[in-house]
């Protein structure tokens, strides 16, 4: 990779010399914003996510955006910040989340996860790369921006989010809500990251979530399994049987009517995706696992990118101790989520998997199905002049034109800006592959955060200078 | 129930008398038996298990037990007493266990699992019913006949152990090692319960186990399930197909081999069975659950105690909290159990367990099965002199004669003492039936607990009176 400190044709001189000198300051900002365990899915972290919105809204100000207000939703504020005084220029809508997954397990992490360190290139912590990273190489950008020329190159507003890891459950309506001040003539969100060997990329789809709980009960109390074995249903007997019958051994997924609404990748599409420098080897051995696996008929970048899945993604029930106890579990759930892409519908998929649940529900247990969240997929126009744009920054700091990739992954703004604000959306993220996003031991590249700062201001500068 | 304080008539009037007076001081003993926490499947719980052998090694030393030690197993020990000093009469072995089952979910306790209460006619307490309320009862049993007869009638060898509940895995070898001085004319083992309605009943078979723990490994960490999703296969996906591959919807286990050895109950004691007073509508209610399921082919009480069983006591993986968390859990477990009927061997249904989950094991991950613990089912003969004297004590005592039944649980001790020792067993057990054994709110009858008092001691004497 380039390195980005040295592509001082990039940017302005001065504006690269200020990140220069600043880089020690940076650093530690970066780390006291990661020490904040911003949990969003857990309640008992309420506090920590409010408490991050805080800080990340005095930074903003620090940085020179001077209207900034931590503004509520109903459940974790929005931070939202605008500096509109580039008169006749475009407005931009910046998306990020400070909110982050949660840390278990616990005992895989080299250092505690809110104790940010420093390894080499690599900042290290829970947060660093999703999406705490990200959302502060927009306000370092802005910082540097202030500083150096007092101004912005286009009106911006930054919309800070603290619930995109629990599926952005208030966001659509705060939008909604909020439609009027957010108008913008394009967004950038900042939630993705570069492609296998590093190689800087605008993402150009994202799949959608459907997430969901399953509970099975059985008896009120766990039962002796040996007065009552054989005689009576076992809820995680019955777990297992339900989730084993959700997909078939060709990988298909066998809800009735799942696949319905799923666009097919045109064949020039297929071809495109196929014209990736993918290594597939490589890829295996990186995270690793002993086989690559899969639907039948599609390859592992379509399998991860184009088509929908089913996947646990947690199970639980009766003893999980050390040894053994010998009891029938009186209940047993599991976390079964999907990811879907266009043009499913997270709701009409619920209420599929609902139906087939029940009707697969084995006798003498209770069966529920709960919708824990949703959104749809995203798909956003290549040729559109932000997304141009957006890739002659990473050109110009990155030193080679980005692919355009498809993620599985789902940030389920990036649909409701499409559709509640009618925004065209560039999807500028700058993590590594393998960065352990929602696992132990996530890091950032330093030399991608770096870099990601440069573009930030370079992108900003490329669509002002588009023509109006 | 004919109360059993007033069958004067059952034992002699001196002992009914002592036991009148001093029931007070007995409860609060049984108490504070209970209060020690003797968990022998958690290692943490290791000192308590310990701190009740002890405890119990004293109570026998001042029921007038002369020789009392606490005897190393290698594992949490046995505590054995002796009194050898009724010349010319027989020697019985009394089994019972001081070792209790893991208390989860907590929550679910009405009151702590430790610090028992007495509710009406019940003792309610994590060991209460299963097995210290049993032991306790032979402690006082052989107090009563100290304290008033200064003698007892038989000779008598205590073993109490403290693994039971952690498949005895020392025991057997302490048996072999300890075979001389076990020496005996025939066991009482006390580690079961009258039959539904609270009826008086001798246990003529019982089941073996087989426990297991099937482990399946992915990624070394957490993944993304945007990312990786579709890709990669997920564990909980895996473990839940192979959990459901080893059980039919007819409830038959699809295990190759798995019935080879059952030996098929006769058309007499299938009518024996058939004939017991069991209310099957009343016998779901109690539990409850919304139906009874098992093997096609086979009655309620046949499945519970005649026919062999493969249930999750618990399984695990991911994420477990509230909301949403999005990854593909690094790995996935289950405790899996076999109940088992003469004549399966835990080994040989080990080895076809094994081979059968690593055949039917899906590509992508890894996977493990170990083998936690195991013990053959036992029969015993209805007609031996030992099994008449126990039912002539249970009718004197509790006012009607026993049924004779098959239970569904196990007591690894069972097969060991017919198998090492070479001696009789009768099965004189005293719980009611939905005591919560294994579960929470375990209680104990005290009018049981009272009568089997009175009960062991008649027991003791129609042995005495045996002819030889």
């Amino acid at each position: 990779m380039t390195d980005p400190t040295s592509t001082t044709t990039s940017i302005d001189a001065a504006l690269e010399q200020h990140l220069d000198t600043t880089q020690a300051a940076r650093l530690e900002s970066y780390q006291a914003f990661l020490r904040i365990p911003s949990i969003s899915a857990l309640p008992e972290h309420a506090h920590d996510v409010r408490a991050a919105a805080e800080w990340l809204a005095d930074a903003l100000r620090t940085a020179g955006v001077g209207h900034v207000e931590v503004a509520e939703t109903g459940g974790h504020p929005v931070v939202y910040g605008d500096w509109l005084h580039a008169d006749g220029a475009p407005t931009v809508l910046i998306y990020g989340h400070y909110d982050v997954q949660p840390v278990d397990p616990l005992d895989l992490w080299t250092s505690p996860p809110f104790e940010p360190v420093i390894e080499g290139d690599r900042m290290l912590a829970r947060g660093a790369a999703d999406d705490k990273g990200q959302v502060h190489a927009h306000v370092m950008a802005a910082a540097a921006l202030s500083a150096t020329r007092g101004a912005f190159p286009v009106n911006v507003k930054y919309v800070f989010e603290g619930e995109e890891e629990s599926s952005s459950v208030n966001l659509a309506a705060w939008l909604e809500t909020n439609r009027d001040r957010l108008a913008a003539d394009a967004a950038i969100i900042s939630d993705t990251g570069f492609f296998e060997g590093n190689l800087p990329a605008i993402t150009v789809s994202l799949r959608g979530l459907l997430y969901t709980q399953i509970d099975v009960i059985g008896s009120p109390v766990d039962l002796h399994s040996g007065g009552y074995g054989g005689a009576v249903q076992n809820p995680a007997n019955a777990l297992a049987q339900i989730i084993a019958a959700l997909k078939g051994p060709d990988g298909r997924i066998r809800i009735p009517g799942f696949y319905d609404e799923v666009v097919a990748l045109t064949d020039e599409e297929r071809a495109a995706l196929d014209a990736l420098p993918f290594d597939e080897a490589a890829y295996q051995a990186s995270i690793p696992v002993t086989a690559l696996v899969g639907e039948a008929g599609f390859s592992t970048l379509e399998r991860r990118a184009t088509r929908p899945t089913l996947d646990v993604n947690g199970i639980w029930g009766g003893f999980q101790g050390t040894g053994a106890k010998t009891i029938i579990p009186a209940h047993a759930h599991a976390k079964v989520s999907c990811r879907l892409v266009a043009d499913q519908d997270p709701d009409v998929i619920f209420e599929r998997l609902r139906a087939f649940v029940q009707e697969i529900a084995p006798p003498g247990v209770t069966v529920a199905v709960q919708f824990l969240g949703g959104g749809r997929a995203s798909l956003t126009p290549l040729d559109h002049p932000i997304t141009q744009a957006g890739a002659r920054a990473l050109e110009a700091v990155f030193g080679r034109p980005p692919v355009f990739i498809r993620e599985g992954g789902s940030i389920p703004v990036t649909a409701s800006f499409a559709s509640v604000l009618g925004l065209p959306v560039v999807l500028l993220g700058f993590t590594q592959p393998h960065e352990n996003a929602h696992a132990p031991d996530e890091w950032m590249s330093l030399a991608n955060y770096e870099g990601a700062i440069r573009a930030i201001v370079r992108t900003l500068d490329e669509i002002a200078a588009l023509p109006r």
